[in-house]
């Protein structure tokens, strides 16, 4: 593993850094804020997904999570969003290939060699995070942003136990719905839809749910609302009796401006859930 | 002024604007948020000024103000850093030309017919946000990053009784003793030093100094602290008896990780002065 940087920041660490992904097949980078406890000790862990044409840097640099996450003494990891390097396949759209990995493990060709996002954020980026920082892997908690409040929302809901709380801003809710999801899980898993079910945060709420405490925030004025589909999770989760909060925020779009404007609450609903 | 974009923001607006400047003699591109109070009248406005190779943009999107400016009340104000366009001069190194305009009225060829910063920054926009905006231009403060600092403090202590407090994140204290300034000042007002001197913050402070308080943070693991001088302006300050709190944050070097960490307490200051 290769530190790229480490600036000091509300008196912990903002590092990033670099190592061989077996899971992805070439070099990953990831973001990763420790608070001043980390000095001390592990501390608990919430995970940021990013967006569609977003790296491990975007959110590092304009969600001002880590004014939140060292109040309550929480790490942040901000993983990439899909594989990288010349070797990698891509396309010429904004909205499939390198910047837009779906958190799912491709198995259609070109995609199936390296586009394996499920399976780093799941296994084996906190493998690497447990054995080389202070992190507490016993308390770990989800968020993401559009496609990676997609990812929270399908890992929180996929792997039970595995998260005390999920979160997400102007998540993709109903991505087999949607043509952000059905041209990507079609090329990234197939035309058999019965694979798109574990990758579709509506469906598996319809199915199972979270056992844990979920919050989403989405603005009225989200430029993708038609794309997003909030109506059908939140449906999905009164009909579960799903333990949570979804709200539309009045006013507020889709930018990062929107994002850091409810950072606040997100960092302070998952900290109560890692520390109860 | 054309709207180029207007975002919900921490209950308020984060909005782009660009109109034709007739001190700099072209197009240039402001950010300016406006806090939710601004509805229902004018409020204090805080000055960004940014740092070499900055546009309107940085500040707005990493140093996380808008956090604590809409907790005060307060708007900001993102200028540029220089003219902008085509049949604007420019240099092939980041310090010189765009990007670098070192607030300051050129009077040198072939800068002197679109770099005056000064003027543009002193002059020409406040007039434009207090015919356009609610912006109460009886309460301002200022502050700034590095070049920007170095703006902040000049313009500060260069226009008595406009500003109610001043502050500055890494600023560039004594320019006419660095690299970063013997250069630029050089290059845009000439060789004849002494029109250098109503743009070194520490001359400044040595001469009048500032009729308010000033705070400024710096870090002591800042990469340019050699071309940056903060003692000469700790010294300068202190030989004054300047009202005033001058910081070396430990651990802490240039980068917005820095400028955001602390810009809570700088927020706060400014809306001690400007409500007081």
């Amino acid at each position: 593993m290769q530190t790229q940087s480490e600036n000091a920041c509300f008196g912990g660490t903002q590092g990033v850094y670099t190592h061989a992904s077996s899971a992805c097949a070439c070099d990953m980078t990831f973001g990763l804020f420790l608070p001043e406890e980390a000095r001390d000790g592990p501390v608990p862990v919430l995970w940021y997904l990013s967006g569609l044409t977003c790296t491990h840097e975007n959110a590092m640099t304009k969600a001002g999570a880590q004014t939140w996450a060292a109040e309550q003494g929480i790490a942040l990891v901000f993983p990439d969003t899909s594989p990288r390097g010349e070797a990698v396949a891509d396309d010429e759209a904004y909205d499939l290939g390198k910047g837009a990995g779906f958190y799912v493990n491709a198995t259609q060709d070109p995609w199936a060699p390296h586009f394996r996002m499920w399976d780093y954020v799941a296994e084996e980026l906190p493998a690497l995070l447990g054995e080389n920082f202070a992190i507490d892997l016993d308390r770990q908690a989800i968020t993401g942003h559009s496609m990676g409040g997609h990812g929270a929302l399908t890992l929180a809901m996929g792997l039970p136990g595995r998260f005390r709380s999920v979160s997400a801003f102007a998540p993709i809710a109903h991505p087999s719905a949607s043509d952000w999801g059905r041209k990507q899980l079609g090329a990234y898993l197939g035309e058999d839809e019965a694979t798109w079910a574990a990758h579709d945060a509506t469906l598996l709420m319809r199915e199972a749910g979270f056992d844990g405490p979920v919050l989403t925030d989405t603005g009225t004025k989200d430029q993708f609302l038609d794309l997003l589909k909030p109506e059908a999770l939140f449906e999905a989760a009164a009909a579960r009796r799903q333990q949570g909060t979804m709200r539309m925020q009045p006013g507020y779009d889709h930018s990062y401006f929107f994002v850091s404007t409810f950072m606040e609450d997100h960092v302070a609903f998952h900290a109560e859930a890692l520390y109860g």
